[in-house]
């Protein structure tokens, strides 16, 4: 007989199995100090390019003095039990009219947090003769609600139309044999790791042609993208063939919890039905009021959102000028390609953090495949050009390193070095 | 062809399909000013039973203070990002030691939220060799987590223990014929809407017999049971045998967030491994701050816990000598259960509200069977006898008014009066 643990702790999986070394290093590592694009890691002052602050509200002091205030108003605890039993209040309902009317849909529900408000959302809405179509590279939090479904799903290359078509001909085959069901296609606003905006409009436009509707995880477009930064439909201008548009707090926002919004017919069905929301805690009064702020500050203050863009533009192109390759984004979220092997990698990006102070995130095999390292940056508000030029300096010193073998070791490195004592 | 919304909006669902008269009443009321046993609802002051405040702490003047000052300290943004990306602080870890300690366990890691949490812990440990075995009564979140995996299930009767063995001897077979895979039993430590404790200490015993790993779900034991507030584990005098345990903070504890604990190894594995936690933002740290606090009032004013237990009594033994049935509950979850349709139902808790200023949760049909009505009463240590006694009276009354057939009405009154205009 088997004990069901006995496989799981002989095999930690692609990150945990290197934890001995690496935690609070590579994984976990502890980000100290107040949000800005410099903080302190392992004792350390560094440059920051991992956190999803795009417009910097996440420290503004006026964000700072709503969040204090609320929090004094109201506690952390309030309200308590699920939105439908217990944990409603109106200013929650004020925030989904806001949300609703800056989105340009009829209503928004809010969501207590963007993972199972997204997982849940698919589940709420999906039965089982209906057939989802989907982006191959759409988040974790949309494929675990599709795992919950039983119905078919079929999956279309990244951003390839000439793919999604041939699913939505396939789906539109199905379900007329089914003679039953429908169609919901998934896709983002903008896809996290390389930065590149979903097709949105080419697929709005294929209404004409196959009945479907579409929903939208725009977490990294709502703040960003957009002349009033309602997101990735605003700037295709095709926001109205969005039938749910979904976003979390968790990036812009500077915040957490999540919301989608629609038409008040399928918006009022999915307050009535979504699992995670009538299961679960209502999102503290705090939080809410907290969001609120934040929204005006996006809605009011399009100063953040230019200097987003400015310092994203400077990075990119600095980087381009380098001869950097940046891949095919169109917007803030900043990847760069390189090629190396995982010591090399591990190597180049400590000497980032230990001798240049550039702290950034990086993915390696074998979430791509082997021989390929990615750094992932996130241009903020908040970051400065000494921050950018400091970065594209020590950018291409140590992708020279790299390139001329100096990072190739017979071991990885001990990355306990200077551990934080805090 | 079939648009995916026309199905949803044709049938609101159970609760949903009311919604026009309901909302804001029996379905999204505003609980209005500080949580505590007397709160507002439609403008009125009422007694309320429907909040899982167990030990008040939600709005104790030193949970306030440090909520308040944790927020003015860190916001409510830091830290941003995942735990494993850029989300990870020494003060995670320090709640994470206090928690593993607290339930004599080696480690625990946090959720970020309960329900994403136990869906996604049961994702992390389950793989589609392992069969799950879980009581039929086990909430949403558990549902939701194993209709993710692939793997057979399981259900045996709500603690029944013939059908326990019944389905272990099942799941054993299935497992030897497979030939790998093991068994995941899931339960919880009490039902929270019957408010009986999950028989783990027989389940724990039947480990000399079967070969399994068992994960409780103990939200409402966490803080309300066991000499030390520890749970069912500990009240049963069986936590060692208790793999697995998870409990919400959204109940005893007042907040939001989750944590599991156990084995070193297996809580390493899930803290590499656990999608919803690795994919989404970490717990903000004014809210683990927070925790921390509770969790020490929790351990060090056995008061509170002591005066919930007398609360739960007085109420439970006063709706017994008034000749009500609560079922079998042995914890402060107290169901109250008559007999009767939907329409006196809905009259007698209006009844209740606006004659009796008692806000008590109702569950009717089609949750539970036709002509059946369940009142779920929480009491906590912050309501006063006065509360228990207004209460007790109003039960007494309104009941005799259900028997004798006074709610009978053609049609179900209009829910909107009084309504707030906040």
């Amino acid at each position: 007989m088997a004990d069901i643990f006995e496989r799981l702790v002989k095999n930690y999986g692609p990150i945990g199995e290197h934890r001995d070394r690496s935690h609070g290093y590579f994984s976990f590592p502890r980000l100290e100090g107040e949000i800005s694009s410099n903080m302190k890691f392992n004792g350390k002052e560094m440059i920051v390019w991992s956190l999803n602050n795009y417009l910097g509200l996440a420290n503004h002091p006026e964000v700072r003095a709503t969040d204090t205030q609320a929090t004094a108003d109201w506690g952390l605890a309030y309200p308590m039990g699920a939105r439908m039993m217990s944990g409603n209040t109106t200013i929650h309902e004020e925030l989904e009219r806001r949300l609703a009317a800056f989105e340009n849909k009829e209503d928004a529900i809010l969501l207590n947090y963007g993972y199972q408000g997204m997982t849940s959302l698919i589940d709420a809405v999906c039965g089982r003769h209906d057939i989802i179509v989907y982006d191959a590279e759409c988040h974790a939090c949309i494929i675990d609600g599709m795992r919950m479904q039983l119905g078919h799903k079929f999956v279309f290359k990244h951003n390839d139309m000439d793919d999604f078509e041939k699913q939505m001909v396939r789906a539109t085959a199905l379900m007329e044999k089914q003679g039953q069901g429908g169609i919901l296609v998934i896709s983002e606003g903008i896809f996290g790791m390389a930065g590149d905006q979903g097709r949105l409009k080419e697929i709005v436009a294929l209404k004409q042609k196959y009945e479907f509707r579409l929903l939208v995880d725009d977490a990294h477009g709502f703040g960003t993208l957009g002349k009033t930064g309602a997101g990735a439909g605003e700037e295709q201008g095709c926001q109205d063939g969005i039938d749910l548009y979904f976003s979390t707090f968790a990036k812009s926002m500077a915040s957490i919890g999540a919301f989608v919004a629609g038409d008040k017919t399928i918006i009022d069905y999915i307050r009535y039905n979504i699992r995670s929301q009538i299961f679960a805690k209502s999102l503290p009064m705090a939080i809410v009021v907290g969001n609120l702020k934040r929204l005006e500050m996006l809605q009011t203050m399009p100063e953040l959102k230019e200097k987003l863009w400015q310092n994203a533009i400077k990075l990119q192109e600095g980087l381009k000028a380098r001869g950097f390759d940046i891949g095919n984004t169109n917007t803030a979220v900043t990847p760069v390609y390189m090629k190396g092997g995982l010591e090399e990698a591990t190597a180049m990006c400590m000497d980032l953090r230990e001798n240049f102070n550039v702290f950034a995130s990086i993915v390696v095999y074998p979430v791509i495949p082997k021989g390929h390292i990615i750094y992932r940056l996130i241009p903020s508000a908040v970051h400065t050009d000494e921050d950018i030029e400091t970065t594209l300096h020590a950018f291409e010193v140590t992708k020279k390193k790299l390139d001329a073998g100096e990072y190739k070791v017979d071991q990885i490195p001990d990355m306990h070095i200077a551990k934080s004592d805090v």
